[in-house]
Formats: C-alpha cells, sequence, structure tokens
C-alpha cells in the first residue's frame, strides 16, 4: 500500500469516515458509461480503493441504442450489469445512487439518497443529455435516443403507431416518421427504419402499402454525416435515398407540435409543415443533469471547464472526461461526443491519479483519432480509419466492406461476453432470416 | 370456398360490413396467449377469415416470466411479436386492441379504440390475472408475475433492493423476500432468488453476507406443489431447503404491508409478522378485465361457463378456451390454469367451428393430460409424465433429468426460432459461467 503523500490528500474533510479506516486513497468515479468504465478499470488494478456511481446498475451502449429502437436487439443485450465488473476486481465498488452534487471544497460527492461519499480524487464523467437547442414542442413531442428508455419508448410508440395504421389503413397512408439531425445516430436510425417499413408492409402489415412508406432525414446542413469525408456524406444520402428515405437537407426545424412539424428551407427563408406520427430527435446532446448542477463557473457550453490534463480548472484533483467535459481537440475545439474520446479520456484521468500518488505532475491530455463510422443498412455503411502505419492518414471505407467493419468493431467494444454473443445470435439471425420478413425483439 | 350454410352464419348482424366484403365466414379469436395462438394456427389453415385480437403485439410465454423476473432471461426472448403468426398465413390478421366488450347477441365485439369487429363465429382466449383473494394490502404491496411489464417490475424493484441493501448495509442483513404460493410458479421463482442470492452476495454485492439471504416461500397447504406426488413435493421442499430458502407450509397470508407481511399458522391459530422488501404473489389467477365485462350470466368464478363443447353455455357459436373458460376436467372440476388445457382448448375449439361449417355438430372436449413439471434450480426439477404407451400411467421424474426434461420441453415450446436460440444461448451461457458468478441480464 502506497503512503499518501500527493496532492491528493491535501483539504480531506473531518466527515471523511471511510477514508479514515482503510489506508489507501479513495477516488470516486460519477458515470459509468464509456468514460466512468475506462477510468474504472485503470483504476481498479491501482493501489487505491475505487468507487463507481451511478445512477443505473447497468452500463448502456449507445452506439446500438437504435437497433434497440427499431426491434433489432434486447434491451439486455445492450446494457452489462456494473456489479459483473467487480467480480475480478477486489478494490472496486460500485453505488447505485443519483448525483445531487459535489462539494469540490469538502471532496465529498453527494448522493440522491441522502448519503454522501468523500473522496481523495474525483472522475466526472456523468455524459451529456439531449440537446433540444430550445426548439418549441421539441422536449415534449420529439423522442431522443439516448437511454436505454428512451430506445424502449420509441420502439412502442413506433409499434404502437403501425398497429393504430394498420387498423385504420384500410387503404389509406401511414404517418411519417421524422427523424432530426444527420448525423451518425440519425442516419443509423433512418436507415433501420427505412429497412423495417420495407420488410414488414404489406407483408405482416396487411393494409400498410410500401410505396406509402414515409421515413424522413431532416439536417440543416447541406450534407449528412458532418466530419465525414464529402463522397462518403453523398454515398449515405445516396444510399438511404434507394432504400426508401426522405433525405432533406439544409431544412431547420422550427417547431414540434403533435402530429407535425414546422420546417424553415434555411436557403429560401420559406417555411413548410410536415405531417407525422413520431419525431425522433437526433440532433445533438447537451448538458446533463450532474454537470447542471455544478458551480456555473466550471461550465462551459453544459460542458465541465478543464486543462489541457482533463483536471477540472481550477482545481487539483478533479478530473472530468467524455461528454461531461470540454476538453480541447487537436483544432481547438471541444472534442466530438463520441466514445472514444470518453474511453480515452477516462483512462487519462485514472492514470494521472496514479501518478499523483507518485508525486508525480499530471501530464497533458493528447487524444487520439482512431476514426469515425455510421451504418446505413444491410451490407452499407461509412467509415474514416486512421491508420497509425500510415502516419494517421484517412482510409474511407463504403459499402459492404465499411459494413463488415462496423459490425466487428460493435461486436467487440461490448461488454461481457453473454452481450457479445447474444448480439452476435441476433444479428446472424435476421441477416440469414432477411427475405422471410421483419424479425423484430419486441416485448416489456 | 366453403358455402355458408351452418349455424356460424344464423344471426349476422347488418352491420357485419367486413364478411359482407368477403365470402368466407369470419372466426374472431380474443387473447393471443397459449389458447388463442393454437386456435388461430389451427383456423389460418380453413376457409374462413380469421382475426386475432390481443391488447399487446406480442405473444408471452409465460412459463418462463419468472426467469425474466430473475435476470436469466431478455423479455424479448420470450415475447413473440404477432404478426409473425401472419406471414406464412394469408387469411389470418391480427388487430392489437383493447377488448371491451362482446355483444353476443349482435355477434359483435367491441374495442377500446372505438372500432368494432363482427363476427360469424368467436373464440374468447383472453386468459386471467392474477387473484389477490382479497387479501388486505396484497394489491398495493405485493408483485405478481403475469405478465411481461409484472416481470420487468419485479426484476426492477429486486435489483433496486438489492442496491440499497448493499449500500446500507456495513453489516446489516438484508431484506427478505417473500414469495406467496407453493404451486410451480412459486418454488420457480423462490429457487431462482436462492441461486441468484447464492451467487451474488458476498461476490458482486460485497457488503451482503450470503448467510444473510432470505427467501421465504409462504404455502397454506401442508405441501408444495399440489396436484403432483407427495414424494416429488416433499423432493422440491427439500431441494429448495437446501439451496437456502425457508419453505414454510400451513401458513395463510393474512395481510400484506409496506415492509412486513402478516402470517398465521393454520394449525395453531396464531399470527406472526415477517419484515421483508419484497412480496412475490405466486398465489393464483382469477378473472380477467375481458372475462369480468361479460354478463354475469355467463360467468362462475371468474371464468366463462361452458358446456363439454366448449360452447359458452346458452350460446351456439361461441366458444372460451384456457384461463378465460371454466371447462371441467376428467374429475368435475374445472381444468388446471396451465398452458396445456389452453392450447388443447384452442385447438378443440378451432376444430369445432371448421366442423360447423360442414354442418356437423360440435363434439365435446377431451383433455388429455401430458403431465405437470415444475423446475427448482440447477440440476434439480420435478415432473410428472404420463405415457400414452404405458395406457396413460405417470412416469414421475427428479433432479437432473427431470430438469433437462424442462429444460427441452421449454425450449421446442417457445414460439419462433430466434427466441429458442437466444434462451439456448442464454441458459448454456448461465450454465457455463457458473462459478463466475451472476450473468444477470437488466436493463430498459
Amino acid at each position: 500500500v502506497l503512503a499518501p503523500r500527493s496532492s491528493v490528500f491535501r483539504g480531506r474533510s473531518r466527515t471523511d469516515r471511510v477514508a479514515l479506516v482503510h489506508s489507501e486513497p479513495h477516488v470516486v468515479v460519477l458515470g459509468a458509461g464509456f468514460g466512468g468504465v475506462a477510468a474504472a478499470e485503470v483504476l481498479a488494478e491501482a493501489p487505491v480503493r475505487t468507487t463507481l456511481v451511478d445512477v443505473r446498475y447497468y452500463n448502456t451502449f449507445q452506439p446500438l441504442l437504435y437497433q434497440v429502437a427499431t426491434g433489432g436487439l434486447n434491451a439486455g443485450d445492450i446494457a452489462y450489469p456494473l456489479r459483473n465488473l467487480l467480480r475480478t476486481r477486489p478494490r472496486l465498488d460500485f453505488r447505485c445512487a443519483r448525483v445531487e452534487g459535489v462539494d469540490f471544497a469538502g471532496k465529498t460527492v453527494l448522493l440522491g439518497d441522502g448519503g454522501t461519499l468523500p473522496y481523495d480524487s474525483l472522475v466526472v464523467a456523468t455524459g451529456a443529455a439531449t440537446n433540444f437547442f430550445g426548439v418549441p414542442g421539441a422536449t415534449e413531442h420529439s423522442r431522443a435516443i439516448y437511454t436505454l428508455d428512451d430506445a424502449l419508448a420509441v420502439r412502442a410508440e413506433m409499434f404502437g403507431q403501425l398497429e393504430k395504421a394498420d387498423a385504420a389503413a384500410l387503404g389509406g397512408g401511414t404517418p411519417a416518421v421524422v427523424v432530426v439531425g444527420g448525423g451518425p445516430t440519425g442516419v443509423e436510425t433512418a436507415g433501420a427504419l427505412a429497412e423495417l417499413h420495407a420488410m414488414a408492409f404489406g407483408k405482416v402489415y396487411r393494409s400498410l402499402d410500401p410505396a406509402m412508406s414515409r421515413v424522413v432525414l431532416v439536417e440543416r446542413r447541406d450534407g449528412l454525416l458532418a466530419g465525414f469525408d464529402p463522397r462518403l456524406s453523398r454515398y449515405a444520402a445516396a444510399e438511404l435515398r434507394r432504400r426508401g428515405v426522405e433525405v432533406r437537407l439544409g431544412l431547420a426545424v422550427e417547431e414540434v407540435g403533435a402530429g407535425a412539424v414546422r420546417l424553415r428551407d434555411l436557403a429560401t427563408g420559406t417555411e413548410q409543415q410536415l405531417a407525422c406520427g413520431l419525431v425522433v430527435w437526433a440532433a445533438g446532446v447537451g448538458a446533463g443533469d450532474v454537470v447542471g448542477s455544478l458551480p456555473p463557473t466550471l461550465v462551459d457550453g453544459g460542458r465541465l471547464r478543464v486543462e489541457p490534463t482533463l483536471l477540472v480548472a481550477g482545481l487539483g484533483d478533479d478530473f472530468a472526461v467524455g461528454d461531461a467535459a470540454a476538453a480541447p481537440g487537436p483544432d481547438g475545439r471541444p472534442l466530438p461526443q463520441l466514445a472514444q474520446p470518453a474511453i480515452q479520456g477516462g483512462r487519462h484521468a485514472a492514470a494521472q491519479i496514479l501518478r499523483a500518488l507518485e508525486g508525480r505532475p499530471p501530464l497533458p491530455f493528447s487524444y487520439r483519432d482512431k476514426g469515425i463510422m455510421a451504418t446505413i443498412g444491410r451490407h452499407a455503411a461509412v467509415a474514416e480509419v486512421r491508420v497509425p502505419a500510415l502516419g494517421g492518414r484517412a482510409v474511407r471505407l463504403r459499402g459492404r466492406t465499411a459494413w463488415l467493419a462496423w459490425l466487428g468493431l460493435h461486436i467487440v467494444a461490448l461488454l461481457g461476453g453473454r452481450n457479445r454473443s447474444a448480439v452476435l445470435l441476433n444479428w446472424a439471425w435476421r441477416y440469414v432470416a432477411w427475405r422471410r420478413g421483419p424479425r423484430v425483439i419486441v416485448g416489456g
């Protein structure tokens, strides 16, 4: 056991009962998403006690949430019980509670169940929340897919509307589904919805005409998938259109109502109304609850201000990573709110805490861009993979190659062997049973 | 197409628009559980139009609900999308709606969405609901496991309580889980809970002592598993006790409160209080909503009075099957509310409707008892299998043989290849990973 001799012990409060009982410093990690779990895994191997805190008792693999929402996967296939992490990590503990706030001066986390967690060092990895950008009606009348509950709510709403449309139809049309936001989440959701409609309309929904399927993808910019090479963006739009998605670019959502969205053409300024049954909001993420509860002086654009080391600006022992932190990327702008910056940030913060224990100063975080990818549907995806052997140059993939790469990468990245096997089984089943109609996963 | 010439066409109302459009008689099946799906599958092969009606858009494999409640399976593993039935059955349609009532005289089903379904012949297979037997507080403070939502609510409640107990413990005990009812559902639930505690306490729930695990199974009678051979009942009780379940016989639940149940010893009359965190109600099923809405003259003990043909007493074209019907068994008492009577009843009712189309009178229903089984846990189950080759004599199995038989039978009985594969995968995973701690399925 290392003797406490670093800055992580300064300012420890008198109420720090737990830390007084144990001789090892106590690190608290807030949030068990990509960043928090990555930090906890590194810390658990070191001579510190680590407590991982999350309001849910499971980790959610967010990149596949849209497949739960569209009936392709079980909720349980992408949820990993956090206590499984404890089996082989005797120094790691888990606390299932909501975070009410952090007393940075007193080095104590305040929990929603009335408890407190004194800490020597802290990692804030509480993620973000859906950003509705203040669009009137968006909170009430559109659905985001940021949590498992969100995904299951979209699934229930969508299948409920299909049932209603089928019962009412006898030749009538189906209400349109509008997906707002042409980033990876919007593209993947729209593609999956179009596939579901193509497989199910006229087959298991007898009254619904496949020609009447309307999946509309609305994007403010003049292209999909910002950040991708323009050729890949154009390919994604063309593939989505070929699969029946109406890709509508250069349109801003002005208002979301019950049963309609109001759109404004950003080039001409003209407005139009679009009747719809379901609006899926995939336009971006903003401040999460926890960050919102922290002192405003620490917050910038809904994310915690951090120094290049990922230390929260002005604090000595408190790190912030992932969606919760406004960590500057190589171009000076905050890093994108994706899995890789969170994972790398979590590992970096954990490593700096361990350096501090050895009396060494923290190093700056350097994000290694591994690339970006998005899937469109069966046999179609786009990917830009940064290859270290080519000096970090991006290799661009699309079509079947990119799709297989996407499948493999997502299987590997899932937590837990059971979940990996279950996702593989469900994908394989759907792939083989393709021509026999939809094989959706429902229930609960 | 058969010409309409039988009793199913008498009394067809003028509002029967759909039937006027089509030349085939219209059969409506209310409820898509074991009985309704069995009836629909037979009817779909015949020259009739069949509409299956259910408030949910999926069928639930109820015998495995307790495994969803205890984290062994996904909700989606035991839920089968009803529209999948339509893919290969052009004459079958599905309507997702709540049944408000039946106008037997006007031969019309009234739906919750305001619609009506005129029919020539009807099969009521709407199942039952949990029977709390009027025990004070049972509705509010105990949880049944009759639907998927019930199972997911029990799972959320249970894991939530384990999290709280772990956070609060530091040496304290855990709240007891009380399972009310020593039938197959109660035995299986108690066994699964004891296994979960044994695997998880002290391992992933660090503060919880396996010796403090309390799973209490309360049964009014002086033995478990009424209907089984007494030797199998005793074996089940002994196996449950060996696995840590407190099996308490001859006790009636007098009242369920928040955090406690009041029990009365039926032999001595003395009362006792049992503190607990969760009460799972597995004591029986009673009248369902639909049956409750029907004319009371047709109802007996929460189930529809039926003639030996399964025709609803006094009606000519309306059948009732499964939990919804009080069909007399060989001993004169109503058949047990299990899958087999429902499946056989559904097939029988369908066959009688087809006989009526050919102008032949209905035959009486004769239930063929295939046996009963219940699982206790890993390598332990009990089964009484009626073997036709032995003149219907019961072969009694217990232990590993019965357990393997139970596993095989439940895999075969599941609807849908994907669900079968997924359940098999999850069971195999849990079996192999046994010593490595709990592999629970959570999320959503």
